[in-house]
């Protein structure tokens, strides 16, 4: 595995075209792959396409910075690194890794519930800013004793993950056989009892009476946020009503997304999802967006649509395997001058300045 | 030919990839085409992917089932089969296996006028709730014979197919060929005497004049309707004024459907059909849906665009050339299980919970 | 060149493909082939797939037929022979022959100036009911001889085609570097003195100058419309306000037509051009239609959205070249059953029933 | 590299087609290539395929001609070259042999800052209209000087492109490892200083900071306008907003155009950005078009949608490689008898009347 970037890398994209040569073929399957036929996936980055960005002229941006303010915190820039479990299935280091390149270009990374490190390891590993996805455990205990330790470890948020109940895998990992390798464990998890497996009764149905029975619900969520001595997130929104039902039950924020495609194959794109949620929150809450997001262009055009920040999801991986923590940290790079290049273009200093009226719907089929 | 579920089957759809193998290729392409180039087909397909389903947040759907009532009438679920010719054609026990399965998955089978068993072979081999499929005959004496022997063996209700007077034959089986084998014979017929060929006058039409002139009216339907001692459905409702014209005339329920492509091509989608026929209708009216279903999430864009419940063509001819009564049942349990998780990521935990608010139509071409 | 309907021929559409076996290839490109890049070809074969129609139930078609009444006369079915030069081309026979198939399948031939056998010789092997399309010759009288000679020869109307006083080949002909036989002439045009070349001025356009100075013009269409003894018809219209504009001239009906594609590439489809040039005319004036015809669900569609008749153009050719006359007559015969089916399954006994209601726009790109 | 005219060239894009065969494949990449992804490239082209000429009968074009008088000059026809750089890249001769074509067709070409021959030689070379574009330089001296020599070279308008501070170059040459040959440099600027590279302080960024510290703005834009002594237009307009900010700052006129997608990857295509911006400026002021024109039937289309004027760049390097001089001033030739073409049989004897009424929008994806 090199470490170093391979001198055919010209834009962030391009370590999703690398990542191959780098990773076995069940793995990046896995990996690129969502749920079922994938249809989200391609959903997810066709949303992109429908969008152009509108160049302006004569402006002055030479005052021009990306730095935002999200939920009271300052950050260098709105770029975020989605929950993604298990980073040591592309890299030996792991989350360690990740996090030293978040830390080196300044981007708060969302540690998952289901990292391959610990939440302390990778919490020393990297850089102030800190958040920590949270998957409900089947028992408060266990849920509780997470969120205190991700407290303790100083993570500054907690994203709750709510998407995923159910994750049927995609076709292609499964076609390939995909396993998961037996380093791949959720460290942060050791500690607890595994769940039981569900008891059905004659006539109960496996997914309504098993696998939904324990899954999260509004109550669930409640006993959370009255837990919680941090900002409580949640990720996986996609309808308008439920934003604003979260918002007022006090959660501080919301990740706009489909979980990269990876939990109900046809749901929306979570770009085609953005605008009608944003309008139902108005021009202020926190709003985080992921899925699909390769470019910054991309980025740019999430931001322009209601976005306050966005995270990327695969990328990391993509990187992590091609070039370890340099690879993140030079794909994060590439990423935000890309991003750049798209404010400067279209007129904008500030991430503020970038607003709908910077997109024009696509006209023409290409 | 195997009776075991081959190992990779994943999902319901899995049986029309895997069914080539366990079919001569006339054979298939008669199956898997329709009319003409297929265009409706295709449109049938098509049709369902232009919905996406929005996910729901933290509902509670631990009690959540599947059960329906229709006309008056409890189904563990709302998935039927469809009505469809010569079983014997893909798998030598024909519709008798197909209604073990049925049976054993509770499932409601349409029986075919057509079908290589006779209604009473097939009654007897199915479970309690079975209905018949009747096409009108060439003489009124044998329609009703065939209506009294389904009631005498204890279907539960008529559905009476008329959107197929003409069936021109699918130039892909054309041209493989395709021929019905001697033992695909429509075994509930043979009492009655083969139609005499039209005698047309000079200048007639052979359609108009020849095929069309003993084609049901609504003078035989409202004949039908008082001679039936069970509830009588219409199969092949595209138009809502047609809809709207059979319920004043007295029917129990129809099937908005295009004989899945097979009658006329260039036909509209049946799921295209479905939301105009359902306004017309108002919310009660029961309507069963057919045309292009694959999966559990076809189910549920059906089941939301307004239909009552959804039945199944083809995929019971794949799944029974593939693995018998076994495989039907398998087939079925997949689709429902998959309806099950869009219904669990929707937090609908009942099937009235499926509403159009559920659906977000396609804005991104892929 | 066989003359016998060769067995996998089922549809007439099937003539289309078979014709390369029949043609060299260059003249199946020049046929096949429009203007340019041909993109009005494909554009009028797009627009019949935005239409499904719309099947009807049981309505009462036993006493259907497809006569119409066009501009006063009686013809047996709404289809024509659509011009169509130099029928030698293809067939040894030329005109004769397609005059012969016309003939026995009670169609009207609308036979071009520009024919390889004389529009005497064309009359004389036809049946009654005929048509003459006119291209304005450079000379008055050659013009004024035409006419009166297509008069004399019991030419039933004139069609003076008005839409290519340019035409650019294909790009795919010229790129076989096809070029027109020595036994390709036009034989009613051999008493006519041919055109001098345009004298240019320095300065002065090729196409204006040049081409155009001799096209006709308002002024020489109500001169020929003056001299005229019969109906005058225009072919090549695509805009209302032309079609508004030549019913005030007092034209008898007019042609919906790009000429096949032949003439500016890059027109409308003349299915698209169709709805607005009826909606401007009111429901009476008597409007053909040509341009993509290859089946009788075109013609369908055609005569939904407006047109009184529809006329066939490279069919012709294709089927003359497979098969002769007999390839020309089961051609029209294939076409009129096609459009017969579409009829009785939408519920049409009469050509008058033929309306945009049986049409549902396309909601679902394929 | 020949100097004739290939027999195989019938119109005008056929120069694309050829033109690998005259250039080497890195330098042909970085021709035909825009920046990135090649996004805006694609758009371009595409934008002309979504709208359809519609043909008119019988109009007297016989006196037609392409005339057309732009900010009270005239020319003789709408068809401008558009500044391209480095002409010697595809040919010995470089800009001299564009200037000669330019001045045999009666042309105006407008000379890049960067041409490969001094703009005193391209003035010496060509006809009497022409004129100059300019890029800021980093120091205003060497500006005012460039507009002082074009003033005193009798160039008669300035044409400054604003739309390219940043180029990110195409993906495509950048896999083929495209460099600049050392014979091409901007020959006009060889008596100016070279740019001093920017001096970044800690967390600056390379873009904000540093090449966009120096990008022109609205101050700049003033003073030179208050210096020049010709009128001046700026290129690289796609915003109503900036043109109308434009207008109102004293420019002549306007040039909508994206660099050819060499600008901003995923800017709209230029023809989408035209109507709203001949809109909002009223049906007068001049404004010069660019971007994918490779027809005289994309002339059209641009004139129609608002244009007074249309530019061709890449054209112009294809045809200079395929048959230098010659080739330029015969594609020139091919692409007005085109527009010729599509005027005479859409009715347009004059610019003037090439209207949006000679246009549909395109009904049906092909
Ligand atoms: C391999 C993989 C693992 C993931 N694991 C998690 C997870 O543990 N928790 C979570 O909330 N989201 C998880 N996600 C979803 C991401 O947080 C994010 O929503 C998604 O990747 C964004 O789409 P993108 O990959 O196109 O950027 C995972 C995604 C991938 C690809
Ligand atoms: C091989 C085959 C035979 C069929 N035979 C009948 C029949 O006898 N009676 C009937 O009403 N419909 C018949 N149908 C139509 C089905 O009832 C149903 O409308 C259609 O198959 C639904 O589309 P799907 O196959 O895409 O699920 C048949 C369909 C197929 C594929
Ligand atoms: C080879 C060929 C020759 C044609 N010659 C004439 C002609 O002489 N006069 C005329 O009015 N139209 C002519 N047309 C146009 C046809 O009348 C008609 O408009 C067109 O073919 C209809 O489109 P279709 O071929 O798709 O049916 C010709 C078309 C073709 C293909
Ligand atoms: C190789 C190349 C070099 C160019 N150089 C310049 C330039 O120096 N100045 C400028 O204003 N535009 C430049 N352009 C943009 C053109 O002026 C014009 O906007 C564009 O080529 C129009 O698109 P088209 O090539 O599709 O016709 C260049 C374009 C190309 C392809």
């Amino acid at each position: 595995m090199s470490h170093s970037i391979p001198p055919d890398i010209r834009c962030a994209q391009d370590y999703e075209a690398l990542a191959p040569r780098h990773l076995a073929a069940p793995t990046f399957a896995y990996v690129a792959g969502g749920s079922g036929h994938d249809l989200t996936v391609a959903a997810n980055r066709a949303a992109f396409g429908q969008w152009h960005i509108v160049p302006r002229l004569l402006r002055d941006v030479g005052t021009g910075n990306t730095r935002i303010t999200l939920a009271g915190e300052d950050y260098a820039h709105p770029l975020f690194l989605a929950p993604v479990a298990f980073h040591k299935l592309v890299h030996g280091a792991g989350e360690i890794d990740t996090a030293r390149a978040a830390h080196a270009v300044d981007a708060c990374m969302i540690t998952s519930t289901l990292a391959s490190c610990t939440l302390e390891d990778v919490a020393r590993a990297g850089g102030p800013q800190r958040w920590f996805q949270l998957y409900f455990q089947p028992q408060r205990e266990a849920t509780l004793d997470l969120l205190r330790r991700a407290e303790a470890a100083g993570y500054g948020a907690i994203v709750v993950t709510l998407d995923a109940p159910i994750q049927v895998a995609s076709r292609g990992a499964l076609a390939l056989d995909f396993r998961l390798p037996p380093e791949c464990v959720a460290a942060s998890l050791a500690p607890y009892p595994a769940a039981a497996p569900a008891q059905l009764a004659d006539g109960e149905s496996r997914i309504f009476q098993g696998v939904m029975r324990s899954a999260p619900t509004w109550d669930d969520l409640a006993w959370l946020l009255a837990q919680a001595r941090v900002p409580v997130w949640v990720k996986g929104v996609l309808h308008p009503d439920d934003a604003t039902a979260l918002r007022s039950a006090g959660v501080a924020g919301i990740v706009v997304s489909n979980h990269g495609g990876r939990s109900l194959d046809g749901a929306p794109a979570s770009l085609d999802a953005l605008p009608a949620i944003r309008a139902a929150l108005g021009p202020d809450f926190p709003l985080l967006f992921d899925g699909g997001i390769r470019s910054g262009a991309d980025i740019f055009k999430a931001l322009a649509l209601g976005a306050s920040a966005a995270a990327v999801g695969r990328l990391q991986l993509y990187a992590l395997s091609v070039a370890g923590a340099l690879g993140v940290a030079h794909m994060m790079k590439l990423l935000l001058e890309e991003l750049e290049v798209c404010m400067a273009l279209a007129g904008c200093a500030t991430v503020d300045q970038i607003t709908a009226s910077a997109l024009q719907a696509k006209r023409t089929p290409c």
